[in-house]
């Protein structure tokens, strides 16, 4: 059976020569990082990853968490003691503000840990992946007393934090929430509601649980601008005692069946205000944007793992024969690897993770670039794109780390389809990514809406100006399609902008289809990057790097034709069936 | 909780309007359907499907089957009833022999039960969705003595059949398989070996269980020349007494539990030769072909059932505004349906839904006139048609099966995830149609290798001239977009033959992007005729007809410009990575 090996070399190289962060004294955190310290995370994390954490997947997956009569939980075997692994090795607290005990390094070497545990086992990851979320909301909006009571023990990991955000009728629309928050007089509120997929809300890996929930105020006005966020502990700090949360019960899910979802009943439940009342989904979002950014991170992690199964199957597994001089004449049969097709899953699949993995990465740079960089203008014309790419990175990357894994168990023939050979586990798994911190849907009309007509274009144009900058570097193989994929992108994006006022639902109509017209760009254009530096380098390395930006070049790059036809199809049609004749009748 | 209602309205649109099947005395057994029959079928088999087996389908999934100590299998409560009640129908005797009790009734009225069967439990019906393919098997290949012994309880449902071919070294590579089939003297084999993934190779539905098996006689040649076929009973009819057959485990699969996978052990058990010794492959065909065809109709099945819960949901899930008049004043929110974003997955379902549906049942009445036209060179004609579609209705079916439960589940959000909803379910289960009966990157390689090239581009060039003549009489707006796709496809078609030559590799490089491309190119053909049956009509079902074959028009027929740049894009690049350059070193 595979093993999970850490991608240090792509990683490494994607650091050190694509990003060069090593050689970067700006943004703040960055004058840290030197060449040895950035091996040292990317080896080091790595191997712990595999080691400590790897091991529990298959069993976490089989064994599931159990709900006891009294409303705890227990995670499966193994998991208590690698978390507790986790929390000594400080790993946790890498990416962590350092006046809380965190060490302030880059974004950009915590986003490759963010990698390697979700490849190692994302249903352990769910417990503590949204720790870094959490730390920074409660920094960014709490009292300085809420701060020093809960920040320290959050960042060592000595605690965990829920989002409890979802009810039963309130998904991607928080304005329906209706759990009550009534002020109690001496600066405490009582919490009362009901929240669903509260991931963790209850666990026996840590002492206590801070669930950062959404409610109401009683004077609150309805819809989302009424929502406030509150700190809710799970064991009340001050006095030791067991606040009024309790889990009712653990959702039976398709994958991750190593991470307790929870059902919370909020009785009453003591908390604090974070930030302003009326402006939790404000608060939240600073919580929800780096979920989303991680979730991108996790597609990436679950193609890289089912590639890394996918791949040594195949040169394992004889079946069939290869033409000309891939046939072995001393065996009854060749490795699967001869056969195109099954080089073509694989091809799609390093395409897909290589290209996309240096663009989690430049991103996680630009977000150390938002929060560090010294010049304020710097600051925010990083942001802009953090924020553009966001929805971006979480749909694209979800949807396409989905696709590998359906795509690697298919190297596996019949093989595949049974739980012993693992990569079943990551197509399961990895299916809640496209759905979780907002469906994929809802990111698309984030991008096109919010992030590209509201804003006249005006972020799209400076990425796209990006792109062409570097593509106008690029050997012609690559820099041709590529710049065809630009036009298809500018068109489009002019297209929506020209065409909202008319039909409100030309954005929702061509918003999933620009999407992934700039999913494929933005890898597109990392791949162009990546082959400027390799161009005159003629290691196997350099050599592999070429292929798999060809096979990008060739076969992924020419979609944007097709998704810019989706984009200029507009609403109309699609609005046309009266709703009722959707339903089958008999 | 929705439960399923098989789409009587659509099919019996397809089957009396498009292909008007009641009209017609010929091919063979067309005489005795008309009207009145065809309505029988459509409804009354639906009402059974919906009424006895789709209550099974989530308890099945939960259940699973149980392997006992002694090697006996349970099936899932219920199985068993649902089993008799089947029987006792009649259905399954519609498209069975007349001669050996069944009812000789065309394939076109059957594919419509057998989507039925696989939307309300594909789980159920794997346990006779095989007997059709294993009767004509036993029918065209065995002895008289064989004949008379086995097809009057296969046809009755007496007794059920299975395809014992996979042995876990040899699965594609069918060459490799080594169980052993050693002359008796009697007429009859001892029969040793072990075979893996052989649904229902143990139950407890009926007690007789005919097992068809490859294996090799002593002398035989290797590879798949010395591959012979024999019927191996679960107990021998004479004698009454049990055979040397016994099942090891049953697999534990990410879907279909309640399906018995079987592992089993033949043991020197008593067998008899199916057709010529060394023939075997050529008889199992027989089986394989209408277990691919069936594939087809089971992405069919899939998505239709995906599709109805989630456009239920959709209808009834309130979240979020609509804009203009979608807005409803008096809720805190409107249904899903006026997102246009959810109406996309809607109709990306429909467009492909309905329009295979089409294909399907005009692939169904060419295998009628296969067999049972009275021209001989009618008989060829429709015989090359379906061997070229074959490859695709599975492949193309079994893709978009899965990949239409995939969206549905998206519409569900997270709810889509967890058990309790069903939809994750659907995925799980048909997720293994794009694997067994020959894994779709074989199937692509059929219709590429041996269906195109083989033939020299003879019966693709006639399914070409058909594709045209239907699209000279539609309407512009889908005859545009389908005869670019058309023009995609010969061209590719034309550089798959003109290459194929120059290195060998070229065909399985492109043979996935062709499949995909006669897949798109069939579909929106079949469009462009319901068009033209529709196109001056104004009732509802017209008017939802034009809007689905329009999205169809709009949305998936510009792919094929991708799809023939992939198939251009030929193997060298794809060849260029050293095997061991695939694997992630540490």
């Amino acid at each position: 059976m595979t093993t999970y090996t850490p991608p240090v070399r792509d990683i490494s190289f994607v650091l050190k020569e694509l990003l060069t962060i090593h050689e970067l004294d700006q943004p703040a955190g960055y004058e840290m990082v030197d060449e040895a310290l950035v091996d040292s995370v990317v080896n080091e994390a790595g191997r712990f990853c595999a080691e400590v954490i790897a091991p529990l997947n298959a069993l976490g997956d089989q064994q599931g968490c159990t709900r006891h009569p009294d409303g705890s939980v227990t995670t499966p075997d193994g998991f208590k003691e690698a978390y507790q692994a986790w929390v000594e090795s400080g790993w946790g607290t890498l990416p962590m503000p350092e006046e809380y005990g965190g060490q302030g390094m880059p974004h950009a070497l915590f986003a490759v840990i963010e990698e390697y545990l979700n490849s190692s086992s994302s249903g352990f990851t769910m417990y503590l992946g949204i720790m870094p979320g959490a730390v920074a909301t409660v920094e960014s909006a709490a009292s300085e007393e809420l701060k020093n009571a809960y920040l320290p023990k959050m960042v060592s990991g000595e605690w965990l934090a829920t989002m409890a955000l979802t009810e039963g009728h309130a998904g991607t629309d928080l304005g329906l929430l209706k759990t009550r928050a009534v002020p109690k007089g001496d600066g405490s509120y009582a919490i009362s509601g009901e929240k669903i997929f509260a991931s963790g809300g209850e666990q026996d890996l840590t002492d206590n649980i801070v669930h950062l929930v959404l409610a109401r105020t009683p004077d609150a006005p309805s819809g989302t601008r009424g929502i406030s966020l509150f700190l809710v502990p799970k064991v009340l700090p001050d006095s030791g005692q067991t606040n009024a949360v309790s889990c009712g019960s653990i959702e039976h899910k398709m994958g991750l069946h190593g991470s307790a979802t929870c059902v919370l009943n909020f009785d009453k439940a003591t908390g604090w205000l974070v930030g302003e009342e009326n402006a939790g989904l404000m608060a939240m979002f600073i919580m929800m944007n780096a979920a989303r950014l991680a979730v991108g991170v996790q597609g990436l992690a679950h193609a890289e793992h089912a590639y890394q199964r996918a791949s040594a199957y195949a040169l394992e597994r004889r079946q069939g024969r290869g033409s000309g001089d891939a046939r072995d004449p001393s065996q009854a049969a060749d490795p699967l690897i001869v056969h195109p097709d099954i080089r073509r899953l694989l091809m799609d699949a390093r395409a897909f993770i290589e290209g996309f993995r240096a663009l989690v990465l430049w991103t996680a740079v630009q977000i150390d670039i938002s929060h560090g960089a010294a010049d304020k203008q710097e600051r925010r014309e990083a942001e802009a794109l953090v924020s553009f790419l966001t929805p971006v990175l979480k749909a694209y990357g979800s949807d396409n780390g989905f696709a590998t894994a359906v795509a690697m168990q298919q190297v596996f023939g019949g093989h595949g389809y049974v739980n012993e050979w693992g990569v079943e586990q990551i197509v399961r798994d990895s299916r809640i990514c496209m759905i979780y911190e907002g469906a994929n849907g809802v990111q698309a009309l984030d991008l096109a809406g919010r992030k590209l007509v509201k804003d006249g274009g005006a972020v799209a144009a400076r990425f796209f100006d990006m792109v062409e900058k570097d593509c106008s570097e690029a050997p012609d193989w690559i820099a041709r399609p590529l710049s065809d994929a630009l036009e298809d992108a500018r068109k489009a994006a002019e297209w929506l902008i020209a065409n909202a006022a008319t039909d409100a639902d030309n954005i929702g109509a061509g918003s999933y289809a620009f999407l992934e017209l700039i999913g494929v760009l933005s890898v597109g254009w990392m791949w162009a990057r990546m082959v400027n530096i390799v161009v005159s380098r003629h290691d196997d390395f350099a050599e592999a790097k070429r292929i798999s930006a060809r096979h990008f070049a060739e076969r992924t790059l020419p979609q944007t034709a097709t998704l810019r036809r989706r984009v200029e199809a507009g609403a109309s049609n699609l609005m046309a069936l009266e709703a009722e004749a959707f339903l089958r009748t008999p």
